[in-house]
């Protein structure tokens, strides 16, 4: 059963990463019905919902390192069992980039010089956004994705409902900030498009770990305080 | 516990108005991919239904003085803890805007004259409706929200939809009126930016707190009277 | 008790009217973010989630004088209480034009001439669908909509869901429609702002009273037949 | 019984097939506030949602080939029932197309030639993708399709959640590849309209046939294998 887990792992990253960027890569700009950034949040969203309600009772469906650093940080997680979640990740992140480059680049006028979905901050933002703001915004968001993972997998919040409640708040996260660094919160999600992208959405690759890592951390903390959970014990549904 | 409900609703409160405004004032006109007023819409219900989720366990996940206030008018809420529960809203709304203004400001073009998704009627309505207009449209759409909440959480309703269902409402609600006012239905949300705005902004607030609190009234006592709950006793899953 | 339901039905048909019109007329062609026919899809179909949620319990939340008519078809509601209900209905519509027209006439450059979100076809359809696209399309819609509602209320069916099954079956329904004739299926929403535009959205009103009727029927019968439901009996959990 | 299961496929087809098609040929290019790529996604997406909790329980709602197929690879429906599940949902994909012709061929300006939401590839591809990515494309996202229907309907995931995180999958399919194939992963919906345009549709048709298939074969096969189902019984709550 172990190793399905880290299957399950890739395979829901994998989901992520090609469906999400997908979706801005493919349809976001397409001519006159393009479903631009609200199509684009919408998308990430239905990722979480669809994996979570599909391999959450495999997994636990976590897609993103930085849930489960926060999970682990909020004592819903083995820490024995981080790393080998991280490396899944990884690799369903690259994957899905890989699948996605490989249809993409059939379209005539594609260019992964576009930015393939990658991640940025500075002059690589959207709105040209600056790193204080990028990294403001990936902790801020993290930390209340990670209260809401916490929040809706608690005992006591109604059962089944937690996916819907997860997936909808990843949407509603990209809504917001997509135009401040195209919107991370997951450094599986942001490693995929970077290596193919390579150089500067390489360089500014750290800030799409290190705040998303924070934030997750900071998130997990604060619930497990909020909910009077008890230390050394792994709870919730997670 | 008791102190941790007010956390709760400090927390929530600032992901109401962070999220909620922060989609408005980053990402609505963002050009040819903009959300738009139904992105606008569908985050400031999101961040309802995302809260409900995950802190409705711990404070009711009220997030708003005209919820607190009608749930107490219909019989659903202690007297005793309005006050302090508005305090906390107030706190978070105030909260949310700061954090969204020290991120918002890092964009070029930021210009806190713009609005910064603050509520105003007449020549600071987004269509240029009239008090009478803006002040009616408050009045109904807070007591229809109460309705739906009292509705949603009644014993007889079906359990675990109740933060979809008021989630969704306050999404309806913003498709319909944020051309009006910009959508208030919350004084806590429309206070945080109105103190950042300043002039007309801070000038035109009382609306936003006098029409939605009868509003919450006239839909919490409508319920009651509709549902036959018993006076004098809190009923409901609230 | 009895007495309640009626006002339960005038009030969300006053919601569905005021709320899904208040949509079309107010904010889905506001300058550059208007919320676009998708809004006004989201907007009609979350009036219904809404409130099946908050009245489902005290009266079953029709809403409609199709829906009753189609439930009584299909042996799910008694045909004594289908006039007060239709009653009820057409009560609520009228007041959500009403309350609509009070507050879009604020607006500088609010004209009833531009359709107040009346039904039509040939020339005042949005697409100029003849009559009989008017009349097909509106027959097909109503009894899709009854066998969803039959279906999901069904006991078989998964409790609880029926709400969100419904709401989002109208959502649907209108995310096609419109062009076609603003989409009614629901002679009691036609109706109200009818009266106030008066000329030939009174004339044109006989349409989006029979077809909707004879569509509601069909699913209801239809339905019936596919699961096998006993007749001369009340089932469901309607 | 056994004959209603086939009725409900053709209806549910049927509906999939109007409506998520008329959706696209109706509203979605309609001028300044058309649905576009996002209002057409939603459309095929709750197709399923309704139909799934309409008929869920009569079914098993499969209304596609690669659907049929894929559960049947996956263990989880006996292989006698695939072809009369098959054809009916070709006959049900067929009348939608039908339907759909009636009503818009109605409208000012309706010509077959615009493609009336057929399926295709190269030239025919709304964005000119070529064939090795609309096969690649369509592989990918039936056996991902699979893989969500497998697993949310699993006995281990929530009960009753299974219909939305299989709709709104089917959404969040639409969202990346309409402009790759216009988006099939159903064959009786890519057969219905392709027998209207004729042409090129037909003579591209044979890719959304062997595609879907063998994509929904790969996602039944891999989620069997990842929750260790046992061979030769129908396990599920399909």
């Amino acid at each position: 059963m172990n190793a399905k887990k880290y299957v399950a792992e890739v395979i829901g990253t994998f989901w992520l990463t090609f469906a999400g960027c997908g979706s801005a890569v493919i349809a976001a700009g397409f001519p006159q019905v393009g479903i631009g950034l609200l199509g684009v949040s919408l998308a990430f969203g239905l990722t979480v919902v669809t994996m979570a309600y599909a391999i959450g009772h495999v997994s636990g469906c976590h897609l993103n390192p930085a849930v489960t650093v926060g999970l682990a940080a909020g004592g819903r997680f083995p820490g024995s069992q981080v790393v080998p979640y991280i490396v899944a990740q990884v690799i369903g992140g690259i994957l899905g980039a890989l699948v996605l480059y490989l249809i993409a680049r059939e379209a005539p006028g594609f260019d992964l010089a576009k930015g393939f979905a990658s991640n940025g901050y500075g002059e690589h933002s959207p709105g040209q956004y600056s790193l204080i703001a990028g990294f403001l915004i990936e902790v801020v968001m993290t930390m209340m994705f990670l209260f809401i993972i916490m929040g809706s997998t608690h005992g006591k919040a109604p059962a089944g409902f937690a996916p819907l409640a997860i997936g909808l708040g990843l949407c509603l996260i990209h809504l917001v900030s997509i135009p401040v660094t195209n919107t991370s919160v997951n450094p599986a999600r942001s490693t995929g498009p970077a290596l193919f992208v390579g150089g500067w959405a390489l360089q500014q690759l750290w800030l799409f770990w290190v705040a998303p890592l924070i934030g997750g951390v900071l998130g997990g903390v604060i619930y497990r305080w909020l909910s009077d959970e008890p230390e050394g014990e792994i709870t919730g549904r997670g």
